[in-house]
């Protein structure tokens, strides 16, 4: 038969140096085992070998007997003797590929996981010694060539039958996933978010992770509830189509939101657990002030959570407070900088700088960066003229035009504007600053958009912290801390994977407050997410507040970081915020002329975009029927797709299948996307176009500072960046109280600010506070915690 | 056979209402099987179960069908039909406990852990149901009295042979670990520590936590190299006796440290990994803002270190990040609060602090402890006096009295002094103030004090945060933020588990800096660590700085605390140091002094609690013979059991197989522990104490200052708490230059504090900055991230 007749193939092929055959048991006969050359057996198969393989599932996870033997045929091949403490680029995705770095670690030596398809990579690297694992002998022939040109000493070529690999292939790249939900049976009247959450036991990260087709080597656990995903499954599933990618935006809130994210989740439990279909919600991690100060929780509510809530809403995995220590320590060393340049000679900062180590002075990479920027292209601290000592020792910043400001994750009104330096130990460096709150840090912002570690590191270094006194940029790198934010943020850039109340996977990951940052969950998550869903699954993301901010910053900001466009848009709407702008309660004449402004306004802003539009009804239960039809009828007149009421809040998935289904509905036909502007206008113009087209405006009005800034931004040659408004989310204009959909209206545009790391620019309208405050009675009177049981009591 | 006699017996009992037969699988004969009735037969022994019997394996973990058999039998009983949203309390230790906890909680019930001797456990909660694993009969008939007087409606007896039993018991309670040891190939010259670090490949935290005795539930891993232990430990082992408890402290350093750390790190790995004894270093978690200013890494170094390095000193497990938010969310509570109490009428802040939710209005638990605490034993907001709502509406906060400072864990120095509520939106309310680093605050105190959760909860709220213009203190749950504390600090109380380079384990806790704080690690970790090495097995924990700080505070505030007390003390010196103190350089003659004079004293110090002293020198590759033998010659002489040079650094645990064989010497005799001080002695008197047999002072002199605030204390009724001295740690005086063993000073007393909260009275020795700074080149411009490989450069 046909396999008999391949491995007569191999045992003459010179190129293949060892064979393992992995096949179904039943095709394990003697015949096909007696076939192979014994010097071909990698993995030895004998009678006690045979029972292992049989029982070893490629699906299940590592198969150590097979690579063991693997590595042993390497060692008597000689292969290995010289390759103690050397770098051996391991070419090969799955599980052997895994198996053998394990070993080859354990025997000192670092295994460099490499993308097998990336040429690029092979020939940076220093091959040393390649091991494949191919499908075909047409791929393995490019490879070959490939890695030759990368100059590999020696190939060791492993075979598999190509049907298997498919079969295996296709296993771990696509499937709908067997994902075991956990059963609601919700109650009347819905108890409190946290007791909802304490009453369901989650699954266990593992079992989660098996079920979407993660390997165990690419979690990361932290606590039981929460795990790290590695940015390594990108690069595993490449290949892999992108599922559909559904974002969930809103109207115009009232202040105390409107229920994106328990559509969000409710939706993704509808898709998931309900539907079946593969999905994932990317969420962003709250910030501890609100959660402590005024709204609470953001982990959903009632039968639509991620649960445990408790861990969604407290430090999570560290994220924010890993942005906090980066965000801090570059405020540190501004100032210590200003310090140490006002009070030390040019040649005593450069003897500090680029310190004599054992006899011998030299630059840190860091520092040979600064040098190429400053133009001066030399290695040896020695040769540099006293002019070059100069620029490079003194930074010269201006501090009167720091940008930099500290950072807490609390609501702390009082770290608003303040003064610092004023020990006596500071020598009267004292200036005036400011604390924001710590997920406005630009380095939140960065963590949503970078798309690899390579580039969230580079956007650090590019950070702009302020401007020397000669009105050059001064960036992290130039203050030699870039590093070390890598450092900080390392883990960080991983997505947080937790689960919905039905036991569907969510990811948490970067932070919220699109007014006055882009508010939306990270580019990372949403792309691990879309390969782990596959071609037919459903990833639903959420940008924040109304879509006039949140939605716009996404597809201006975001998609065009990503290069991802969503498929549809879900536009949540609530009976009470309509009737705020229709202009009072209890009317549905009210309601009507909430829906014809707001809403109106909201779903024609998506369009702009090219994207289809579903309305989501987020019901109360003081709704009335009447009302909820009329909201659904106006919607679709305005030219929503469909629209249909949500009761996930009261009743989870099962409360969201008309959403789910009206969102599966209008995927079907594929959307136009494009952007509102192209990236190179002019910045007052690319800002004229969102105030008038966006938000409704006449015009914009730029105060003289406004007007400076932009006119440098423009010389440093920032002008081609996209735009991040900071504005209110309370009203299409500027002005909070003016709901429904103001017209007539000239955008003040107070101040410009540049987030070069991050990648935008930051126009201020108006005055938005950075730091929230604490009200007389914060959330944190009610949060308590029983010392016995570990239960926590009063989140919400 | 006796098995059959005891069956019958078993039949008969009327109190047996289901027996478990879990017995060695020879005795599992047919006789025993049949011997046993039907409706006692708890698990159903069947042909199948008999082979789930014969592997499942006590000491490997669940035993999932008996559990589930011994469900199915309760059910049966119409036992379970009532139970469901229950609280059922389950008496029993071990895994079938465990198995039952997890199957309840599956069926929606709250399973209740609790120690089985624990009699007044019993009587408190609501039992429903009791299923009881037992040994004998005896204890049968104790548990049974006990469970009837707690009002338990039914008993299910679960029953074990004692010898099986026993043995079982014996196992999960004491055995000589069996730890694969990992090996070191120590290079020369020695590579750095993140070099080192990184050719180590850790085991596993699930392998590590099984070697030395954790079950798996009580594991919460972080990433793949962390783990917290969760504290239920204590309980499951509370009759286990403690192991050896050693501590590590040192001479008065130089300021780049004498290498106590990494003495403690090859002490372990030495005790562990060659002696094989069961050993657990106790660690201090790092603050980052030395991390990246001056110091580096406090990981170890050489080839004793924890790995990975870089987890150890970055974030961890986010405990400081922990402590940093619960402080700030004080601080930020204490402004929010003035600023609304400046603003509001008393019926404002009434209706604001006491809102009417539903038509109701209520007190909060935390506001009537306040009420309680201002004497007004009322429940109902309606029936307060005016007098009463202005009392509990106002905490009336003294600015000026105010002495909590707000934290980071960055070496900030602009921060130590500034003034805050500059904004106009703080309506005025400006006030200086600063921060300290975070390793500072009373919150990591209280961290490494607390010996359970409720002790700690309690210390949170009971931190006075400043005075009221009358006088009075104001607590952290006067401020209503109490119990959000403790919630902010749950996870942070388990201590994070890691290994050394041997593979051995180390628990890292709470924090550093003895000088400002009392820096030594946490009760928790020791406790749980001398329960987990049991018997015949060792602690070794470290206390910060020299002896006269570190030493004395861990003796006076913790070993009061914890009620443990150590059987020795090794002091660390190194050569440097004691040149230093002998005056200068290159001169036998002037080592001689250095151990004369501060050797020789820092032995005394230890000898005042009665406490036999091994000393550790520390050997550089730049010692001679000569001198290494003189100071161990002299360290003997002046009382020390032992003195051994140490090769750890370039070693590992090999280098310190005599430090070790001397520490297991010098446990063998019983020590004669003695507190230095009475704690009911006056304020000052225990002062003195410390300043003159501690440091060696005439005497002490108060400033006015210092003198109001022992008198306020005194009033205050806080005069019965132990002192923590804020004191350099350069030298044995206040004068970081006066080396040796200073005579003839007396300690200026320059202002004295009190954490009520962590529990002791806090006099500042001269000035003593709470906030580092960073040099013109700090530590971060080598700190790099390679975005491809992930590796870090730079650390050290």
């Amino acid at each position: 038969i046909s396999i008999v007749e391949e491995v007569l193939k191999l045992n003459e092929d010179s190129r293949v140096h060892g064979v393992y055959l992995h096949l179904p048991p039943a095709s394990l006969t003697s015949r096909v085992l007696n076939t192979l050359k014994a010097e071909k057996d990698v993995d030895g198969i004998s009678d006690v070998n045979i029972g292992r393989l049989v029982r070893g599932d490629l699906s299940k996870g590592f198969v150590p007997p097979i690579a063991s033997a693997v590595l042993d045929l390497l060692e008597k091949h000689g292969e290995f003797s010289n390759l103690e403490g050397k770098t051996v680029l391991l070419v090969g995705e799955g599980h052997l590929g895994l198996v053998l770095q394990y070993l080859m670690e354990r025997r000192g030596m670092i295994a460099l996981k490499s993308n097998w398809s990336s040429k690029s990579h092979l020939q940076k690297q220093v091959c040393v010694f390649v091991c494949m694992y191919v499908c075909s002998f047409t791929l393995h022939t490019i490879l070959t060539s490939c890695m030759l040109e990368g100059g590999c000493k020696k190939l060791v070529i492993h075979c598999m039958w190509s049907v298997c690999y498919s079969r295996w292939l296709q296993e771990q790249q696509y499937r709908p996933w067997r994902l075991r939900s956990l059963k609601l049976q919700p109650m009347t009247p819905v108890p409190s978010d946290i007791e909802i959450s304490r009453a369901q036991k989650p699954k266990s990260m593992n079992q989660l992770a098996e079920e979407i087709g993660l390997l165990p080597e690419e979690l990361e656990a932290y606590g039981r509830n929460k795990a790290k995903v590695q940015l390594s499954l990108l690069d595993r599933l490449h290949t892999q189509p992108d599922g559909k990618y559904v974002l969930v935006a809103g109207i115009t809130p009232t202040p105390l939101g409107e229920g994106k994210s328990t559509v969000t989740i409710g939706l993704v439990q509808a898709l998931s657990a309900h539907l079946k279909f593969n999905s994932f919600g990317c969420l962003r991690q709250p910030s501890q002030g609100p959660t402590f100060g005024v709204k609470g929780g953001a982990a959903g509510g009632g039968y639509a959570q991620v649960i445990p809530m408790e861990e969604f809403n407290l430090h999570l995995t560290g994220d924010i407070h890993a942005i906090t220590a980066a965000n801090n320590l570059v405020a540190a060393a501004i100032d210590a900088r200003m310090l140490h340049e006002a009070t030390q000679s040019d040649k005593a900062l450069f003897n500090r700088l680029v310190p004599t180590v054992n006899g011998v002075r030299r630059f840190s990479p860091i520092q040979i960066s600064r040098l190429r920027r400053l133009g001066i292209n030399k290695t040896d601290p020695a040769t540099l003229t006293p002019q070059e000592v100069t620029s490079f020792v003194r930074l010269d910043l201006d501090p009167s035009k720091i940008t930099w400001q500290r950072v807490v994750d609390t609501n702390d009104r009082f770290l608003r504007k303040i003064t610092v330096g004023q020990a006596s130990t500071e020598k009267g460096q004292i200036r005036e600053t400011g604390f924001d709150i710590a997920v406005a840090s630009e380095i939140m912002a960065i963590l949503a958009l970078a798309d690899s570690l390579l580039d969230m590191k580079n956007r650090l270094a590019r950070m702009v912290v302020g401007t020397s006194r000669s009105g050059q940029p001064v960036t992290a790198e130039d203050l030699g801390v870039s590093g070390a934010l890598a450092v900080l943020m390392k883990d960080a850039i991983k997505p947080t994977l937790m689960q919905t109340l039905e036991g569907t996977p969510v990811f948490v990951h970067a932070g919220p407050f699109a007014n006055i940052a882009h508010g939306n969950s990270s580019v990372l998550a949403d792309k691990l997410a879309l390969k782990l869903v596959g071609r037919d699954g459903f990833v639903v993301t959420e940008a924040g507040f109304g879509a006039d901010i949140g939605m716009e910053k996404f597809f201006n900001i975001k998609c065009r970081a990503s290069g991802l466009r969503p498929s549809v848009v879900v536009l949540v709407a609530t009976v009470r915020a309509l009737k705020m702008h229709g202009g009072g309660p209890n009317n549905l004449g009210l309601v009507a002329d909430g829906c014809y402004s707001n809403l109106r306004k909201q779903i024609q802003i998506a369009h702009l975009f090219g994207v289809p539009v579903v309305v989501a009804v987020n019901v109360f239960k003081t709704d009335t029927k009447a009302e909820i039809d009329l909201v659904c009828q106006i919607a679709k007149e305005c030219g929503a797709s469909d629209a249909v009421p949500c009761h996930h809040w009261a009743k989870g998935g099962q409360g969201c299948l008309d959403l789910a289904k009206a969102v599966n509905e209008a995927t079907i036909t594929p959307g136009n996307f494009q952007f509102l502007y192209n990236i190179e206008m002019p910045i007052v113009e690319k800002i004229r176009t969102i105030a008038q087209k966006v938000y409704g405006a006449d015009d914009i009005e730029l105060s003289p500072e406004a007007k400076a800034k932009i006119d440098y931004y423009n010389q440093q040659d920032y002008g081609s960046l996209p735009i991040c408004m900071a504005k209110t989310h309370l009203s299409l204009s500027h002005m909070p109280d003016k709901k429904g959909a103001p017209t007539g209206f000239i955008l003040p545009i107070r101040d410009v600010r540049a987030s070069i790391g991050a990648g935008f620019i930051y126009p201020l309208v108006g005055t938005m506070s950075t730091m929230p405050g604490l009200p007389t009675r914060p959330c944190f009177y009610d949060i308590d915690l029983d010392p016995i049981t570990e239960e926590i009591t009063g989140l919400f």
